[in-house]
């Protein structure tokens, strides 16, 4: 099974397919998202494994820009701890490094290990795994980068310093996507976890709007795992809606309450039921 | 008045903090978020302009866990509308360019133009502003960056293509922020703007939580502008909310339902208010 994801070899990304899939799914590395959903389209790959929320980044609106574009379903999701390390050439030590490279999010995750190692220069590039190929191709001198562990194991660098992020809450939120019709995947482990339904919604901003349409869950006692608004920016007044809630589209009170949604709402899609993560 | 900002001379906050304040503002750069923070704590600034939002990206929540790590408040807004530009070397024309660097985001903002012009290669970097400074100062064969019309400017380079971006609904929301207890400002122009107040709370995961508190809202016909769960991660079964609303700190009824949601909250922070941008 041909997985897309976008990033280089080593991404967390590669690793949210191990999660979702097992080891025998092939990744496919894209250069950027929408490669990802181009090759999904055209049928070069069977599924594309994404991010769509980091815990401290918030929704990567982009992907689900792209998701409403195509005609694709979430079949699964998983979270990915986001685990720094600090990886060198073999042969340099952490005294020798001077300038660590990684991407400026990944940068921003480490400032307490940047406190204590005051000589450390940063230096942000534009992709974790590629800054550990760069180091290890290029060996700039005194050069270190910052990545997954797959990472260090891919290119053949060396962990100087592992789990150097700040905060250990640090998850990416990962979605499989597959063709229309696809039915839910069960990520090994997975089988007993409960049922999440993800959809997105708009309304006209009047007051109370988001109170009366969370109405239709609350009513009927659905528990809210996700809410965020965002302006629909060419339409001044009105709002799309990302929304979690807890439960399949297929039982009863949840088919009643995206029934009941569809009244209140101006567009209704949903995305898909799956287990949770 | 010193101002800190992220990221290189000729990145879009630099215009945020034009639009904020005017042509006076002394543009302070930093190379990461926190480093801005930094400066406003020891008072090396007198303020920082931060991006919190983008209309494709969504929140920034790194920048909101600053803010509450931070006793500063938000004293005005404004919107950065994020115009795109193919900008290389004076004497390299279209034809010549083959290499496109610029911050992946900024890349795939572009996608219909790189699909109109198949030839040119896409090289991501670690900042738009920072890759036309690297095109001028190091001249890669055939390359070319994507910025700012700013940066062109400021780095001498010429702009063979404006705004290619493919949505010219991409705007990325500024805060500037103060020491605790500053007044909010109004930027040039926007002395009859509505007020909006931005404000975090966090409540138990309870079906129909976030329903009850915007019922304090709702009640008092109260427009909600934003709304954006996140998951305390440390704490299994609680969100954080950010949310703004329409009105002033001050006005009675906002005041009231501050009131009233302090009570049905575990936690509740007023950010501050300010004129809408």
């Amino acid at each position: 099974m041909k997985v897309a994801f976008q990033g280089e070899l080593g991404a967390f990304s590669q690793q949210a397919i191990r999660q979702l899939l097992g080891s025998k799914a092939e990744p496919v590395p894209c250069p950027l998202f929408d490669h990802a959903y181009a090759a999904l389209k055209a049928r070069r790959v069977h599924a594309a494994a994404l991010p769509f929320e980091n815990s401290l980044h918030g929704s990567i609106h982009e992907n689900y820009d792209l998701l409403l574009k195509h005609d694709f379903v979430i079949t699964a999701e998983t979270n990915v701890r986001v685990v720094l390390n600090l990886i060198a050439p073999p042969g340099v030590t952490l005294r020798q490094v001077r300038k660590v490279y990684s991407k400026d999010v990944a940068l921003n995750q480490c400032l307490d290990f940047f406190a204590r190692h005051k000589h450390l220069e940063r230096e942000a590039f534009y992709d974790t795994a590629g800054s550990v190929k760069m180091v290890m191709e290029q060996r700039p001198p005194g050069g270190a980068a910052i990545a997954s562990a797959l990472a260090a194991k891919i290119y053949g660098g060396r962990i100087l310093k592992s789990e150097i992020e700040d905060n250990r809450q640090n998850y990416t939120r990962f979605f499989l996507l597959e063709p229309k019709g696809s039915k839910p995947r069960t990520p090994p482990g997975a089988g007993r976890k409960p049922w999440k339904t993800s959809l997105v919604f708009s309304t006209r901003n009047v007051p109370g709007a988001l109170f009366r349409a969370l109405s239709a869950l609350a009513l009927r006692d659905i528990n809210l795992l996700k809410v965020e608004s965002r302006p629909l920016r060419g339409k001044p007044w009105e709002y799309l809606f990302y929304l979690d809630l807890a439960g399949r589209q297929e039982d009863e009170p949840v088919r009643n309450a995206l029934g009941h949604l569809r009244e209140l709402a101006d567009f209704l899609r949903v995305l898909g039921s799956y287990r949770a993560a």
